[in-house]
């Protein structure tokens, strides 16, 4: 190698991305269209514009520009926190004695916590510019949630965020941040809500999902003058904004002559990981590279290695279009006992069709094991990750082993997508050795199935 | 000017000081020694090896050598987290209508969170280059706790923390965070120590504070075979390690062609004060330039603006050395209202020293004024401090005010020592309202002054 690695490189100011990469515009085989579920017909853009703001539904239905400017107020927002660094993970390949070379891109250095706020501020920056009057979303680990509030905040826009009840009882500090920023919080399935107190008559203890915050985010949404939904994952416009990742990974990369043989990121919707991977499956697309893509899952949510590729709604009060993904079933609600995000039972409907024509694999890692990662990377690199993210880490380090064993130097590249300072109860019930697994039958899954729309 | 100013400047791994520099090399009034409480007589260096590592209380009493050579293994560290970022806040300003040029040293982006890691790792380094078996410390609002156990876990160390009892009951999650680094964490006062039990059996309602914690951690290091004790501020050591902080932001701000008319930080002990001055520090004794400096303490612990200059304990249970410093008594317990750091009875004897000759100024600012900084300030840089940070960003937003009020486009630099994300409940109790402020009265001052040492 000519050229020397550093610890971290920092892209400059001037050389962040300008523009946003669409991963549609080189895929010969489209996701297949939404369906209105009444009438199973394809959704048109406008059909979208009472729940989202126009801009981002045309982002959502625009699957021949290859590339979107990105305004220059979300770049000026963008250089509080961007580029974000490209990390040697020197002392964890030292740790673990392999000749793979660790790279991971490193997206918790802002108050969110997370990645999330790249598509955070796209979404605020439309609503603002539309003369919207608030936003509504939800929240399920919190990441989310922290990143609108932030954003919704610099444009000075209302916002109520539904939160899934288990993570609003586990993380009452997140609950804080967020209403530091001006948001108002609500635990889902609220009583604020048909659609929640219905969740709440048939289930009263039900500890939430994601597929039910949804619901009622849109619900508000739709039922508020000059509201709109915005949501944090699955959907493309999301994966758009996201790619932002992927592009300042690839330049940086670029800048010390490497290019990834592996590209590992977790994936509960898919906006981290449809992010990262976004210039890279670009060049599977186009033929130019062909490196291997992970998407790796937890056992206790496996929409990719156990789910079903079908039209499904995206929420679980059924009131969303039908989208064409990997899903559980939209009544599936992960074990109570699963820390942190990754808990949505489809995944973004382009990485369905991506991992479907065979593009990427996935794996599915447990709880434990995820946390015995988290603490051995932490240890390693100094960085308490988010336990999303350490399922990235989880499989990068296998990875890493494997090159140990067959002793190919591959490069590695993970998504460190943020961190875990409000996920510490789920640390210590690992430290604590209470931390219990969690993997659904095949029964248990088939409930999930038995209920997927007939299309 | 001619130069772009950029978001946030991260100086390159190589231009990351290769030294640290010792302010009392320049001072031509040095600090009074460390006086041994039995005999009043002038500690020497040997005195402090029992409790000390031997090249740390070098590096204390060393008055002489300008510059220290940062050993590789402690620079290698560095690169993990730093150069840090000097980000100049355009949002602030703008949202301030200030003409001053607002800058800051960012030091939270890592996972203790806070500049207190520059000392850590190099505290926990020269520990093991002595073999030493393991080292006690204290922690307050747990910054510094959090760096030194990341510090002792990357050297393999054991260590055992002396967690102020109303931040341990206040952070349970900050306690986590050190034990998924290895460390012990004991709430003090405890009744593993004699000391310990000594001031539980006065008062065993007690708070603790720093001053008890430190002589606890302190009598545990000299009755464990093979242990040291080590302190994240106040000492001169500390000082040194933390002035990477001051020699990165006088170098960025060269390379923007500026340099600060004002310097601001906050001021418990002095570790993040006299480090982000150091350099600025340096001009002033030799002339080379007139900053003002100024430091910034909690109103409800104000050492500098309302202590006395005199020989006092650095602990509670007056175990230590005296040492000449600005002083509330070593029996000061801040008012268990006040929330995070800067809770300590004393001040760094070499700030003290400065401050004496008036080379500084100081103010102290109320607990609630500190929030509405911290929050005015999290919503436009999007950054969450900490509250002990957000006493400087209290105090830099009132001199950008008074620019705002006289035209003057003044150049402010403030350090921005960490993140709030461990204070959440100091940020819920000030969103509803039922934060309050602390001013001891004359008469609860001189409680404290009647009990110093008689010297």
């Amino acid at each position: 190698m000519a050229v020397k690695i550093p610890h971290r490189l920092y892209l400059s100011e001037d050389e962040m991305p300008k523009k946003w990469y669409n991963m549609r515009a080189d895929m010969k085989n489209l996701p297949d269209p939404l369906l209105n579920p009444a009438t199973l017909e394809p959704v048109k853009t406008e059909d979208l514009y009472p729940v989202f703001c126009e801009k981002l539904a045309q982002q959502e239905m625009d699957e021949k520009t290859r590339y979107f400017e990105i305004p220059e107020d979300i770049q000026e927002f963008y250089r509080m926190f961007r580029p974000s660094p490209l990390i040697r993970a020197y002392n964890l390949e030292k740790a673990l004695g392999t000749p793979a070379r660790i790279y991971y891109k490193y997206e918790g250095n802002n108050t969110s916590g997370s990645h999330k706020l790249n598509s955070a501020i796209a979404q605020a920056y439309y609503a603002k510019e539309q003369g919207l009057a608030g936003l509504t979303t939800e929240t399920g680990a919190g990441q989310w949630g922290t990143a609108l509030a932030e954003a919704c905040s610099y444009y000075k826009l209302p916002l109520t965020v539904f939160m899934v009840k288990v993570s609003y009882e586990q993380k009452p500090f997140r609950k804080t941040v967020m209403q530091t920023f001006g948001a108002d919080i609500l635990a889902s399935p609220s009583n604020t809500t048909n659609v929640g107190r219905m969740i709440l008559e048939k289930n009263p203890d039900t500890t939430g999902s994601l597929g039910c915050a949804i619901s009622e985010a849109i619900e508000k949404a739709v039922s508020t003058q000059g509201y709109r939904y915005v949501l944090g994952s699955v959907l493309s416009q999301v994966l758009l904004h996201q790619s932002i990742i992927g592009l300042e990974s690839k330049l940086a990369m670029e800048k010390l002559d490497e290019y990834p043989d592996i590209i590992i990121g977790c994936a509960g919707g898919g906006s981290n990981l449809g992010g990262l991977i976004a210039p890279f499956m670009q060049d599977k697309l186009t033929g130019k590279a062909n490196p291997q893509i992970i998407a790796v899952e937890p056992a206790s949510c496996p929409s990719f290695t156990r789910g079903k590729y079908a039209y499904d709604f995206c929420d679980t009060g059924k009131v969303t279009p039908l989208a064409k993904m990997y899903t559980l079933g939209s009544s599936f609600i992960p074990s109570a006992n699963h820390a942190g995000g990754l808990r949505y039972h489809g995944m973004s409907p382009i990485l369905s069709k991506l991992y479907h024509d065979g593009y990427m694999d996935a794996v599915a890692v447990e709880q434990t094991k995820v946390f015995d990662a988290a603490i051995f990377f932490a240890k390693e690199e100094t960085i308490l990750p988010a336990p999303e993210s350490a399922h990235a880490i989880r499989a990068a380090i296998d990875e890493a082993i494997k090159c140990r064993e067959t002793g190919e130097a591959k490069t590695i590249l993970f998504g460190l997508t943020g961190t875990g300072y409000f996920d510490m109860t789920a640390y210590g019930a690992y430290l604590n050795g209470t931390m219990t697994d969690y993997i659904p039958t095949d029964e248990d899954l088939q409930k999930g199935f038995d209920e997927l729309p007939k299309v």
